[in-house]
């Protein structure tokens, strides 16, 4: 038995027998996916949903030619979200750095298995390494340590599972053998995902005890202080805060030395979220809006996001990386223990992983610290023209004032009802979109709608801003007209 | 303020003006990938472990040049498992198909976020689609659906935190509220992830019950009776079982069809654990060694692995769709709620999410249906052959009668007493790798160290497999001969 060359040739051949037809089907494939984001301006940064029911996507039973999948991909391409445009302003998610893409191309090719040393000899001690360079970078001391995940719900997941299993001395993970009820604490403006983690960890939703914020945003001192000694009063067991280093919505930041203050007064595990926000470290003048992150017991945080790596990439960070080990590690009977390193998939909440480092170590190669600093310094600019062109406008509102790159406000003319704020600011946001292109987010805050704007693309210029601005005053002039007319 | 043009070079301009730059890197370093991945039969399956210190992957302060970064990844190339290479017989872990490589580099280009609709129109639908043919592949319900993640860990997670809310009653995930402590069932072969499960959703790993198997490493059915009852009387809450289709060591298949009546008996949720062995559903020569996977609440399964494409891509699949989602499902208010779609990021453990599913539709097209079920039975050709082979030779045994591509043996030879026999099949492995090339995993067994091979790589041949027993009498030979000259 034998299997026909052409299965075969659905594999790059180990023996080269098949190496110049895989290089012109690479660079075909290549070549049409260029045409397409070399012109991703000229793209609708999110195209006309089209609904393609179950048969448009039917496995087929036999091979497809190369140009009928080159036909699908075009498809793909149209209909997709395209962050690649600059006018693409609405969520955390930027185009790619270039070695981040080729990154990923040779992770799948090597398709090592960051599960054991023995399956990604190299990559396993590059994530080691990677990881602990980025502790430091965070000012954590020398015992500190981190893994790599897919995304930054895993992250804060392992981190609140960590501080479970150490607060509460439960390392087998049995919450039904405590004596008090656990409860976290975090902002009312800290990710989802937290409440998505403490329903995964056993925790419940309803132990997650929401803090007050002030007018920006940021987690309220006094009322975590107040919501604490409550829960201690009912016999509550109170073992981890989780505060935010750039809030998903306005990009706020909590008082992280506060809060660490807390932290150490009541002895509870201080996690932070600096997911968005820690990109912030590769800034001599920027770096200071996250200072007290050092003080964290955790911090995850996301190159996926403002450090322009291709998702997923995002790692977890310890203080006391081998306490982590400690109060996590279950132990895989399959795998070969080695001397010098514990094998990736025993301490992180994944077990097999791809290599995200890759893409990491390739983008931090080709830029150095000195091309993030550029970047995230030119982000910031960005968001400070943006601002300007805010105060300019009595009609629009912020939600909190800026500190990082995203900026969330929304019009609220006089002439308008405030009933109506929802409604006028949902019909600017498609005015943007479908007149101009530009595409903001329309997150809820505080029960009302607002735009939001990311300014992450490297080729968002200042042009970009006064052209979106001056849209804005169409609409709103029109809107003003409208009224006075009808 | 201006970004200069080396860091805007760092990424693919969408106006154009570097598309040439950026076809010739690109291109330069495929090139490079392809020189070593088309001679990977020449070079090391499993290259000997060179630690690096953290200095050597230092980040470095400024911009590397193409080639420098081209050194570093030629090292990476050197260094790594190279599972491409056909005698790398050790893991699950094979060569990738050539579309899904293309596939990770597509994906991380376009950068979508599989969170929500808005932020993947296309890739969501795709997914969508996708995991219900597969539902009704493993011949699930209408009413079956699933989701992508990145791992069978998570997809193995995302099952049992849905057994526990619907069984045990608890959406919100508050295992401190329940009246009795609530316990699963898994045979002593079930994947390790199963015990760190256990530890992740708060129900502890002392509450996993291990069922005795039978001499073919399946869970023993009056053993899974007595511990439910066993638990009963002692005032435990019984809620799942996970029965395991295609074992890590030896792949074995747990007898899912009376499982799934003691599932029913005692209404308990039955999770079937068919990373490994799913991808039998193609061939309709040997589905039937999975038959009654259709009878599961929830289905894991990874076509990362037989399935041939690139790490991470895994899926789990559910009876009832909308059940799961019911049970599961936290919102996030910063999402646009959609119509017809549910937002991704809502219902599965990770949220912000890589477009893993491309690979997986371009490896089905490339295939076809078709293809993968050559692929498949081309497997099992290997493993009847493999089987044979270990059967002419006395002084070797197995650990249980081989079902599906995984073959887990060791000597024991009559002149070598029993203690003997691990540090016997450690030299074995050794030997095979250092002398042949060949690399064999060495799980422990009961116990004991055994070889295991897992016959993935399609360009392995019956030559090899005749090769490498020629060698493992070789190493029979030599060692009985020592034994009588010493």
């Amino acid at each position: 038995m034998q299997l026909d060359n052409h299965i075969l040739n659905q594999f790059l051949s180990p023996q080269k027998s098949n190496r110049l037809e895989v290089e012109t089907l690479i660079k075909k494939v290549i070549n049409q996916l260029l045409d397409f984001l070399s012109n991703a301006s000229e793209k609708p940064t999110n195209p006309a949903l089209k609904y393609l029911n179950t048969a448009h996507f039917k496995i087929p039973e036999f091979s497809q030619t190369h140009n009928e999948i080159q036909k699908n991909l075009q498809e793909l391409y149209d209909l997709s979200m395209n962050p690649a445009n600059p006018k693409y302003i609405g969520h955390m998610d930027s185009m790619p750095t270039l070695w981040s893409v080729i990154g990923d191309f040779i992770a799948s090719a090597l398709n090592n298995n960051v599960l054991s040393l023995e399956m990604s000899p190299y990559i396993t001690q590059l994530e080691y390494s990677l990881t602990k360079q980025f502790a430091s970078l965070f000012a954590l001391p020398e015992t500190a340590g981190g893994v790599m995940l897919s995304g930054g719900t895993l992250s804060n997941l392992q981190a609140l599972l960590v501080a479970r299993n150490t607060k509460l001395n439960i390392k087998n993970g049995n919450i039904f053998s405590l004596k008090k009820e656990p409860v976290i604490f975090t902002s009312e403006h800290s990710h989802s995902s937290i409440q998505k983690i403490a329903m995964m960890i056993g925790i419940g939703t309803d132990n997650v005890i929401k803090i007050k914020t002030d007018i920006n945003s940021k987690l309220d001192i006094c009322d975590l202080e107040i919501q604490i000694n409550a829960q201690i009063k009912i016999g509550k067991n109170p073992f981890a805060i989780v505060a935010t280093a750039g809030t998903t919505v306005s990009g706020n930041v909590d008082p992280l030395i506060e809060v660490s203050k807390i932290a150490k007064k009541f002895d509870l595990w201080l996690h932070i979220d600096a997911i968005y926000g820690g990109a912030v470290i590769f800034s001599e003048k920027y770096k200071h809006i996250i200072g007290g992150v050092e003080q964290a017991d955790s911090i995850s945080f996301n190159p996926q996001k403002w450090m322009y790596v291709a998702k997923t990439c995002s790692m977890v960070l310890f203080k006391d990386f081998s306490k982590m080990v400690e109060n996590f590690r279950i132990s895989a009977p399959y795998m070969k223990e080695q001397n010098s390193y514990i094998n990736l998939g025993e301490i992180n909440v994944q077990g097999t992983k791809y290599a995200e480092v890759i893409k990491l170590w390739l983008s931090l190669q080709s830029l150095g610290k000195d091309g993030y600093e550029k970047l995230i310094d030119y982000s910031f600019y960005l968001a400070e023209e943006f601002e300007k062109e805010i105060f300019k406008r009595p009609y629009l509102k912020m939600t909190s004032k800026p500190e990082m790159n995203i900026l969330c406000f929304r019009g609220e003319p006089q002439n308008i009802k405030a009933d109506n704020f929802d409604k006028w600011n949902e019909n600017l946001q498609q005015y943007l979109l479908k007149q101009t292109d530009f595409f903001l987010s329309l997150p809820k805050y505080k029960n009302g709608l607002w735009l939001r704007t990311v300014l992450l693309n490297p080729f968002l210029t200042i042009e970009h801003i006064k052209t979106l601005f001056l849209n804005i005053d169409n609409y709103e002039k029109n809107q003003s007209v409208n009224k006075t007319t009808h």
